[in-house]
């Protein structure tokens, strides 16, 4: 069966575009740049490359940021004092932090201080429960990511059976809730499978749109899938690679060779969801910017 | 098959006896009882009788209450200024503004404004969100009782595969939420359905426990149940009656008649899910009282 790439990378440039064209109106009527700023604690080699393709984004669409680096050792005070800065600084339209964080700091205690007008990843208890009731809120940046790739390839999601593998607050519970809700896209019926599902097979083969977030890599295989089904792939598991330079490849959670075949539409990894989540970001941004009104 | 009814009514009672002698304790230890306040706008019948089995409660179990009436024509300003008052008074642990509002008034900025550490509802965004990640929070009242309910009759979720009917924020879509999560009860594989979903009895014969949440009377038949599954009905529409005082009579969304002999478990209507929620109401209110060490 011919099967159609869900190009991520192409979509996210086309919507990089319209951001930068966004910012260029912003200006025109004498607003300011949209401004991002990100902390990042220690020196996590993942963390680094995220935190650097967001500091590009920034500049590619026209926004300011702003790094803000701290030691591994940095205290939860210290650490809280730099958020409530950011909070105050009305030039800084929204922030993240870097996750994960060392151990000594509790990551919720954290996520909780930060400004829920300035909390453009999402994930504030008040942004969380906004989403799930319907009201506006900033999405995490995966799920957002895949709304957008749908509304991309007008993938209609309507009366379609949703199965999402994986139950993450950052991915699969978000969207479950957002696909199943009255919105387009969305309106689907929704399966939220786990670790503890049993036949699990039996239920992947009844989905019109799989999306697999368990970090479990080329974990579904063609037999998991229904013929002409929409794969979704949000795997991104680091495993050690001789072929390439950093030493290791990205590997989704499915397996593509031999899933590809028998879908409509399928996300490749890397290059599918993965250029989506910075857009995301982005977007929150330009929208914290445009509700500040600066 | 023999079928076992879920006897809401009795577990009610016997939770609100759990819930007096927590009170008792308390007040051996010198705090305070616990305060429920309600406000009721209007003379919606429905309402009136929700919120007097509310105050009853209180009475039942050893909280005080207060009712706040005020008149169907109250301005917006003017409830949220009673808002602020309870937010305010140190007295109060928990309070609830009885839903539907009349329709000049904007219901969601109503739940705003009360202040999450009072909102026994478990209805404002905070809550929600902390419901969604797993934090400590007030569980709205239904999904809270049902949880109860399937904790009393030691109904095992996990690896099931849970069938929601109805996506509501209040009840189906929080419920999907809790029995997927990492909990007990929960681990559940849920799918979420509802209007919008085709081919509804394929997917509600996978039920091991289906919930019906639809508010639509009667609409479960046995054609839709599997052998031994266990069914939740949440649905409570009044619907005329020349049999009873009232003149209605409650229906729930399941056929009791032609499901139950399907069934393992069943809870009826009325006297399944309905008693239990006003003991979540307690429950939350003691939780809010426990928290403030009052």
């Amino acid at each position: 069966m011919a099967y159609q790439i869900i190009d991520g990378k192409m979509v996210s440039e086309h919507i990089k575009l319209q951001i930068a064209e966004a910012v260029k109106q912003r200006l025109a009527s004498g607003l300011k740049k949209p401004h991002l700023a990100a902390v990042l604690v220690g020196n996590d080699g993942g963390s680094e490359t995220y935190v650097g393709h967001k500091v590009k984004a920034c500049a590619q669409v026209g926004f300011d940021s702003t790094l803000i680096r701290m030691d591994e050792q940095v205290s939860e005070l210290e650490l809280l004092s730099v958020i409530g800065d950011l909070n105050r600084n009305i030039d800084i339209d929204g922030f993240i932090v870097q996750l994960p964080l060392p151990k000594h700091i509790d990551e919720q205690k954290i996520i909780e201080a930060i400004s829920p007008e300035k909390d453009v990843d999402g994930f504030h208890p008040v942004n969380v429960g906004k989403m799930v009731i319907g009201l506006p809120s900033f999405l995490p940046a995966t799920p957002f990511g895949i709304l957008e790739l749908l509304k991309y390839y007008k993938i209609d999601t309507s009366g379609k059976h949703v199965v999402v593998l994986g139950r993450s607050n950052i991915v699969g519970t978000p969207l479950a809730l957002l696909l199943s809700r009255k919105s387009k896209p969305g309106d689907a019926t929704v399966t939220i499978c786990h670790s503890r599902t049993k036949n699990l097979s039996e239920i992947t083969l009844q989905a019109d749109i799989l999306i697999a977030a368990l970090g479990n890599p080329e974990f579904v295989g063609a037999e998991m899938v229904k013929d002409g089904a929409v794969v979704i792939d949000v795997g991104t598991t680091r495993v050690p690679s001789q072929e390439t330079k950093s030493g290791f490849r990205l590997k989704g959670d499915v397996l593509f060779e031999e899933v590809a075949p028998k879908c409509s539409y399928i996300t490749p990894v890397p290059g599918g969801v993965g250029p989506m989540t910075i857009v995301s970001l982005l977007k929150n941004t330009l929208l914290a910017a445009d509700i500040s009104k600066k």
